[in-house]
């Protein structure tokens, strides 16, 4: 590759796999460059990252980086993302566009301290996942090189690659000779597939794409109540005991998972133009959501609620499209968490066979006024003649507006 | 009411029920006028008027109106609002909001016809519904008079009330006598439920509240799938058969009582001020919002799709607070109009105990395009080259930043 | 008055002038309260109080506060705002709406310390004036109480004022004797004049209204250039010269008056629902304006300065509406703050005869790249081919669309 | 050019300069196609078009439209985004902008009618233009291919272009042997410059940068009054006398430039991701702006107008981006045409030496009420009574906040 001609070294996000091995080699044999990886564990389900390690140290990679970053993950880029009630589209949890810029971050971080040109990724070219490592990884670092073989390399077909691999002595598990049934990501946030079987978006999802949720029909038959326990917009207990936040959204997942909860088939709108079908579970997520929402509801004023309301697709847009480490997203993130000081408080919670069911929510922060809102005697607290002029005078122009047009 | 001295006619609001038949006679008596009153038919399950008719003869209406308006409810209202997948904080389907407006339209027309100057309805001067029946109201006509006796009258207890009532030999039902243990509204939309019981916010609600859905955990353990069809955003078929706006809400109604489904408990902001506590049953409505959101998403176009998403809040809480009569209102219904040309085909829907499961899209102006997406060969449909310029020019700006902060 | 039975002692916004003296002897005489004088500096070109103060004690108020806050108000609030390039309704700066919460906070402030129960200002019930100021106060102190004598007085004309004044031997100035023929307000920032000779919005307003601005047909027809210098989006210098907030915006006034820059007619909607026509004249913050958004237009990356433009209508109708001590406006503060850390350099500006001509700015902070944009030989700092790319992705759902139409 | 090499026939926008006729002869002689070429009067100046068609036919042009679209791009363009009050980053009338999308169209219809399969333009890889170009192109044809030869080309320099074109014996005008100075647009709306000795942004452009306004300085010390006539949000008279669209745009022109007004010196942020600097002159434009805001001050409800401020940011950076053929451009334009109905009436204004001063405005359907507003007896129309309630309920939030924060 004639334009990556003066790197030298290069920092992979490698997970182990097939795909991002043949891409190590790659990036060693037809780029002439060291390479250098970086393997996350964000919770994706393999804990036991040393079979990652051993791969990448049999297969000649320069220096091996193997970095737990869960916690990190859910501090840092999950929860502020909750403080904002982000939906992408009204439906989507954008559980793998967060993640994205935490990868590269550490894959630009891993560069400065290796002296490496360039890092690369294993997403192509037509989905939105390009976007977010290369716009964070610009973002970081403005002179990084961005190398992303799948737009680069002259593989053609599934047996091309195959070749290459064997060419190499790339293990090849019997199961990944084949092209998979469909494209999976996952995280602690979320699982996602998408391509293949799923293609056809009048087609229902077949039961086997689904990794970490039951069905609501499987789902026992039985409510699980569980409380969330809330600071300044972050859950931080359930049931009153107190768990990092990668522990509680963990334990959200499982008791998810259990009770057939976050899944979701949607056709999106990607960045880069076309529409796209994917099947999401968002176990955690999705009882996470509810309950800020439910939090907020009692503990936000009026003012602070409608303007999040408003500002929030497009931030949701913003992570989706990669702008992570934009001002404007950084802006946004001020104005939430500026709203989140007084969100505080517990939420409780009915989990029934795919249903998050609010049915309490109490604060020491609460704005919620019974002497206000009683229909019983409220002893003055509210004067219902005061609505009178306040209907007056939010009527007076409609009442212009009304005589002009006779 | 010395306020109300030269008020000579009213058209009220009439259901029938004792409070509306108190503030029948209060305005007869008080303020020596004549009244009209005005019963509708929207979905709330009396479908017999009959009862009313003969309730207002008996206390001496001067006329009497009885109209069906359901079909017009659902067409001129319901669905435009849905056409918007307008909710109220995050959560509210708007099925009180949106059926004060069409209320105030009769009774201004009435007015018009019978030559009254004034209007009356039966909110308090705590809620929402005031205002929402006050400000349609002057938009329509901002001549005319709107009385609301909650606000007005002297009467300090339920004790109060009921002896009025027996003064004037107006027939309370027994179980009338007493408060009622919360208040409600119903239309072919949703019921609602709030107060008394209902005012704490952290006591789940009593399964007695509910009145139009069985809980998702007795609804039956199978899986009802339907499919909706739709044509210019609006739904018109179920399982292919072709339907009025009202029939095809009531059908949807009965579908999702039966599955569980449209259940909300939630604390909301009101207009006036204050927050308070709601239990809403919107079942249909709940299954069309899931249906349209997914024909939009195979039909709207990603720049329309995310623009209707922006402003979505906006318009929700203009419905809110009553300002459906309003020139904003209606430029930004004029907007979603204009998006909804093509919002066209079926979405399949399974329905299984509190979940609408959407399971497929198809239609004849789908904008998803397999051949772009697809992970197969596309054939050059798309050139995966172009991203690469794509995401450096998207990404200038940002290493432009990135630059100045070192 | 017998709402306010229970009060004792009021502080009030006094100006030493006939209205507010009024205002003092009727809260003596018929409310009965002890008054506590507060009388500010503002920069309404009344710099010595010291009459104020006399006349106070000469009328017996109890307590008097006299307080220079033209440094504090510049730089808490006038600052702040210019921030955001906050215009309500495209053209006004907003030069009455932001004085009053500061007014308000000193209010409540010297209530506190004095043991007062109530405020009062001398707002009309017409105005937005009367919003502002009650709307701070409710927010800084639940519990206080805010009289507006001039919505509860009995009093039914001029005539009848001056028949009080002279009751209570309060001197009145001899052109204070029939109405004023326009009202005034008047603060560092600007001042504004409406009604009665204004009141006709065709009718051009005659050059006696304007006080602090010669009108640009007489400015001198010569060009005078200066230089302000910006530190975190506020402006710190004038010509090199370092000076205080309030020194800046006053040697700006100047410059404004003498060049004839800075007058507005208008016709605006209050909060309180009707039109109103207005003239005001913001010498100073026009030159202001103009700067700072030349700064940020060097400075400010796009996705920071398109998401200020966005919200900047909705922070403006914050401030105009009286709501500058609520949450929203708190959030989006510190979303424009955020996007100030580096809005820092200067800019040029000719000043003549109504103009205010940005003819040149520079910053350390700029994120112009001559490199990028040139039309020379840019060495590669930009491939034109990303462009294609760019486009063509850009373009692919509207190329999907276009097929559809056929 | 090989990507080129199934283009059979293109249809080009020329302007018969020397820069397209360059164009002209590389799209035959590179590419081996036929050249249909598209001369458009849009107002920029040349309104004798004749030399063009002449050099057309000389160079070998196979088909040559030549077309007056001056009222067609007033009315469908222009006036349609001067009903948004549409500006760029606050400060730029998007005069280059709006006039693209019409070529484009013109140039799609001229394929369409000459079976062209390709249409080209002179706009470089650097700028907005293409962009613009494109996308409309695509919008309105998705299988059209669009040639940018300056992208595409080899010319390296000012000399490789000067050299290819004394090879093709294209007539080279004596002042164009050397790069201009800077680069301009002009069409009936505007004329912008840039480039050259317009890249230091700290620099006073010299005033010959200046085409179609003399500088305020040099304007007569007279003002001269007009009043504009609007329809539907449109102006359609000047001091009474009805002119077409394109008519009255010059006229405003004309009078622009005589007195100064309309000159711009900016930096704006391109939508390929840098800052540029331009000067731009929008004589009548400018006035048009003031004018339309001043006929809205007066006719537009405040919900109304405050929507179209908050949308208008969006409108407007979708013009400059290149998005007029965009569904959410045509939704944005349904709500605000929607908003104009009666944006009706006469505006008054003082044009002097570089400023437009409204003096005056008055409508058949004003919404100015002077009897709400007096300061005099207003016999009953407003009873301030009503304002305590209006503020009371407004500031119910705050005060529940208030109370939190002790």
């Amino acid at each position: 590759m004639s334009k990556w001609k003066n790197v030298k070294k290069v920092v992979l996000a490698y997970s182990g796999g097939l795909d991002t091995s043949i891409i190590l080699k790659w990036l060693q044999t037809e780029l002439g460059a060291e390479v250098v990886t970086f393997t996350a564990d964000l919770g994706q389900g393999d804990s036991d990252l040393e079979p990652a390690r051993k791969k990448a140290e049999m297969m000649g990679a320069k220096e091996i980086f193997i970095r737990d970053v869960r916690e990190e993950f859910v501090k840092d880029f999950v929860f502020p993302m909750f403080r904002a009630n982000a939906v992408y589209e009204g439906t989507y949890l954008l559980g793998t566009s967060i993640a994205r810029p935490l990868i590269s971050k550490h894959l630009v971080e891993i560069a400065r301290e290796t002296g490496a040109d360039a890092v690369a990724h294993g997403a192509t070219g037509k989905g939105n996942d390009q976007v977010r490592f290369e716009l964070s990884a610009y973002a970081l670092n403005p002179d990084i090189k961005v190398i992303a073989p799948w737009r680069d390399w002259s593989f053609k077909s599934r047996t091309d690659l195959i070749d290459f691999a064997e060419k190499y002595q790339i293990p090849i598990a019997k199961d990944k000779r084949n092209e998979a049934p469909f494209s999976v990501d996952a995280n602690l946030l979320h699982s996602s597939s998408e391509g293949k079987v799923l293609e056809d978006p009048w087609v229902d999802p077949p039961e086997y794409v689904y990794q970490r949720t039951i069905s609501p029909m499987d789902a026992p038959d039985k409510v699980t109540e569980i409380i969330i326990g809330f600071e300044k917009g972050d859950a931080v207990s359930i049931d009153g005991k107190k768990l990092s936040p990668a522990s509680i959204l963990s334990a959200l997942n499982d008791l998810g998972r259990d009770n057939g909860i976050g899944r979701l088939d949607l056709v999106e709108n990607r960045f880069v133009g076309m529409k796209s079908r994917g099947v999401y579970e968002t176990p955690g997520g999705t009882i996470l959501l509810a309950a800020h929402r439910a939090i907020e509801s009692l503990t936000l004023d009026r003012g602070a609620g409608h303007l999040k309301d408003d500002i929030m697709p497009r931030y949701a847009e913003l992570i989706y499209n990669g702008f992570w480490y934009s001002p404007e997203r950084e802006m946004l993130q001020a104005l939430i968490d500026k709203s989140q000081e007084d969100v505080e408080g517990d939420v409780r919670l009915k989990l029934y066979k795919g249903n998050v069911i609010v049915s309490g929510r109490r604060s020491p922060k609460s704005l919620y006024r019974n002497d206000l809102v009683t229909f019983e005697d409220d002893r003055g607290a509210y004067d219902q003649k005061d609505a009178e002029g306040f209907i007056r005078l939010n009527g007076l122009r409609l009442r212009t507006l009304g005589a002009r047009k006779r």
